[in-house]
């Protein structure tokens, strides 16, 4: 397997009562810059490999290129440091136009997609770690074991669709508070914050987050942000989503579901 | 259930040689224009319903809200046309600062999400039908439903980590011709899309490209983009996904799965 794509992390994996500690593989996200001729166009947090054809299909959905010869060259380089993106860049054919006032329009005004561009990029890791402090947070194991079962009543979309996820917001005796559902992933989770935010709760450090998919880098930002303590996810984790939840204090739960969970990071589970 | 988020549409569910049709249930996806002070931030596409607190938890994300009495107001209207977003504005209290142009930075240079923004609402539907030009695309029934038995081996990543998401285009014969892996949805069809561009084949009506996900609108644009005349899912499609691949002309399937699929749209499934 192709360690750009996968590295080995500890997790801790919870069974019942019972617990092993042993190295996972997990999926890598980290974060590319497309530019083109030398100029930036778009940060995208991808997982590494293909590189070029993710900045060439990327190009030609936008409308940019039609074929391969409207490519003179494609360079590409590693980030240096780990706050910094790495950078392919595409240089064009002679002849080729490219219309930078209509593409920037069309990334102007873009969201909700958590975190891509560079701006965003640069303040990954900053201000996360506020959201460790605080008194030691305590979510008690069996209760987490048994969430699952309690939340699907919860997702009436998505028992009618297939089609939906599903966020969760629990206090912390794992009494669910808010559900919300929406086509988009990190909809679901702002619908929640929105909701902590309306109750007074939005930077109260308490309780924990459901998703019902993966936990991206994302949706950590956005439970720390929120100063959610806890991220459990149905789903895998990537290697950057750990990350940053190890620099927010924030304790990440992966794949919880049939009695079982993983804990990447953290200590809040009891 | 909520006619807002969830929608009828009409499918035909294929069992082995036998076809049934009926109305599924469907997520609703539509876009949403999020205003602060009555100036546009971003255009999103999510299912309809609590979008105030969708509003609020995304500026609470962005560090622009901290509390409930930062917001003034919040008021939304429905779109009268079908390519114009809903929109939502949040009026921020006296004294709340908003820093337009460190936002605007922060949007400025974004990607990879497919759709997001109000220059690619506007052309959501342009230039789509020129993907349903051309002879007649056929793909053999029991060819396709044997397809996820075929795709599994080529999902190493998702095999190791259960944290990624895979594309296949498939020639019109159903032999998968090129596979790749990404924790992003829409970067893995476009790492896909890339290959093709690369191959000479952009542009050429052939295939079918198999996703492992949902069938959101913005894959279905990159594959009409592409010029790929069927799209099947592992997951399920929403009412915009069906709506735009309508517009190409495109064959939608999906819930491809255990030897059964549902076709949305499309003609292409012999």
């Amino acid at each position: 397997m192709d360690e750009r794509m996968i590295q080995k992390r500890p997790v801790t994996r919870v069974t019942g009562r019972s617990s092993e500690r042993f190295d996972d593989d997990v999926a890598v996200e980290r974060a590319l810059e497309i530019r083109v001729d030398g100029r930036e166009l778009s940060v995208t947090l991808r997982t590494p490999g293909h590189d070029e054809d993710l900045a060439l299909g990327f190009l030609a959905s936008e409308g940019v290129l039609r074929r391969a010869e409207d490519v003179r060259a494609c360079t590409s380089s590693a980030a240096t440091h780990r706050d910094e993106p790495d950078v392919i860049d595409i240089s064009l054919a002679d002849g080729v136009a490219l219309d930078w006032s209509k593409l920037e329009r069309n990334f102007a005004s873009t969201a909700a997609c958590g975190i891509c561009g560079r701006a965003h990029l640069e303040s990954l890791h900053a201000g996360l770690a506020l959201a460790g402090e605080g008194p030691a947070v305590r979510i008690e194991r069996a209760a987490l074991l048994a969430l699952p079962e309690r939340v699907r009543a919860l997702q009436a979309g998505f028992a009618a669709t297939g089609g939906v996820h599903a966020a969760v917001w629990c206090d912390g005796a794992l009494e669910p508070r808010v559900s919300r559902e929406d086509v988009g992933r990190h909809n679901a989770v702002d619908k929640v914050c929105g909701w902590r935010l309306r109750e007074g709760l939005h930077g109260t450090r308490e309780g924990l987050l459901w998703v019902s998919g993966r936990a991206g880098a994302e949706l950590v930002l956005k439970a720390a942000r929120s100063r959610i303590p806890v991220l459990a996810a149905v789903g895998a984790p990537t290697t950057l989503a750990i990350e940053l939840a190890e620099t927010a204090g924030l304790t990440l739960v992966g794949f919880l579901r049939e009695g079982r969970m993983n804990v990447y990071t953290g200590d809040a589970i009891a």
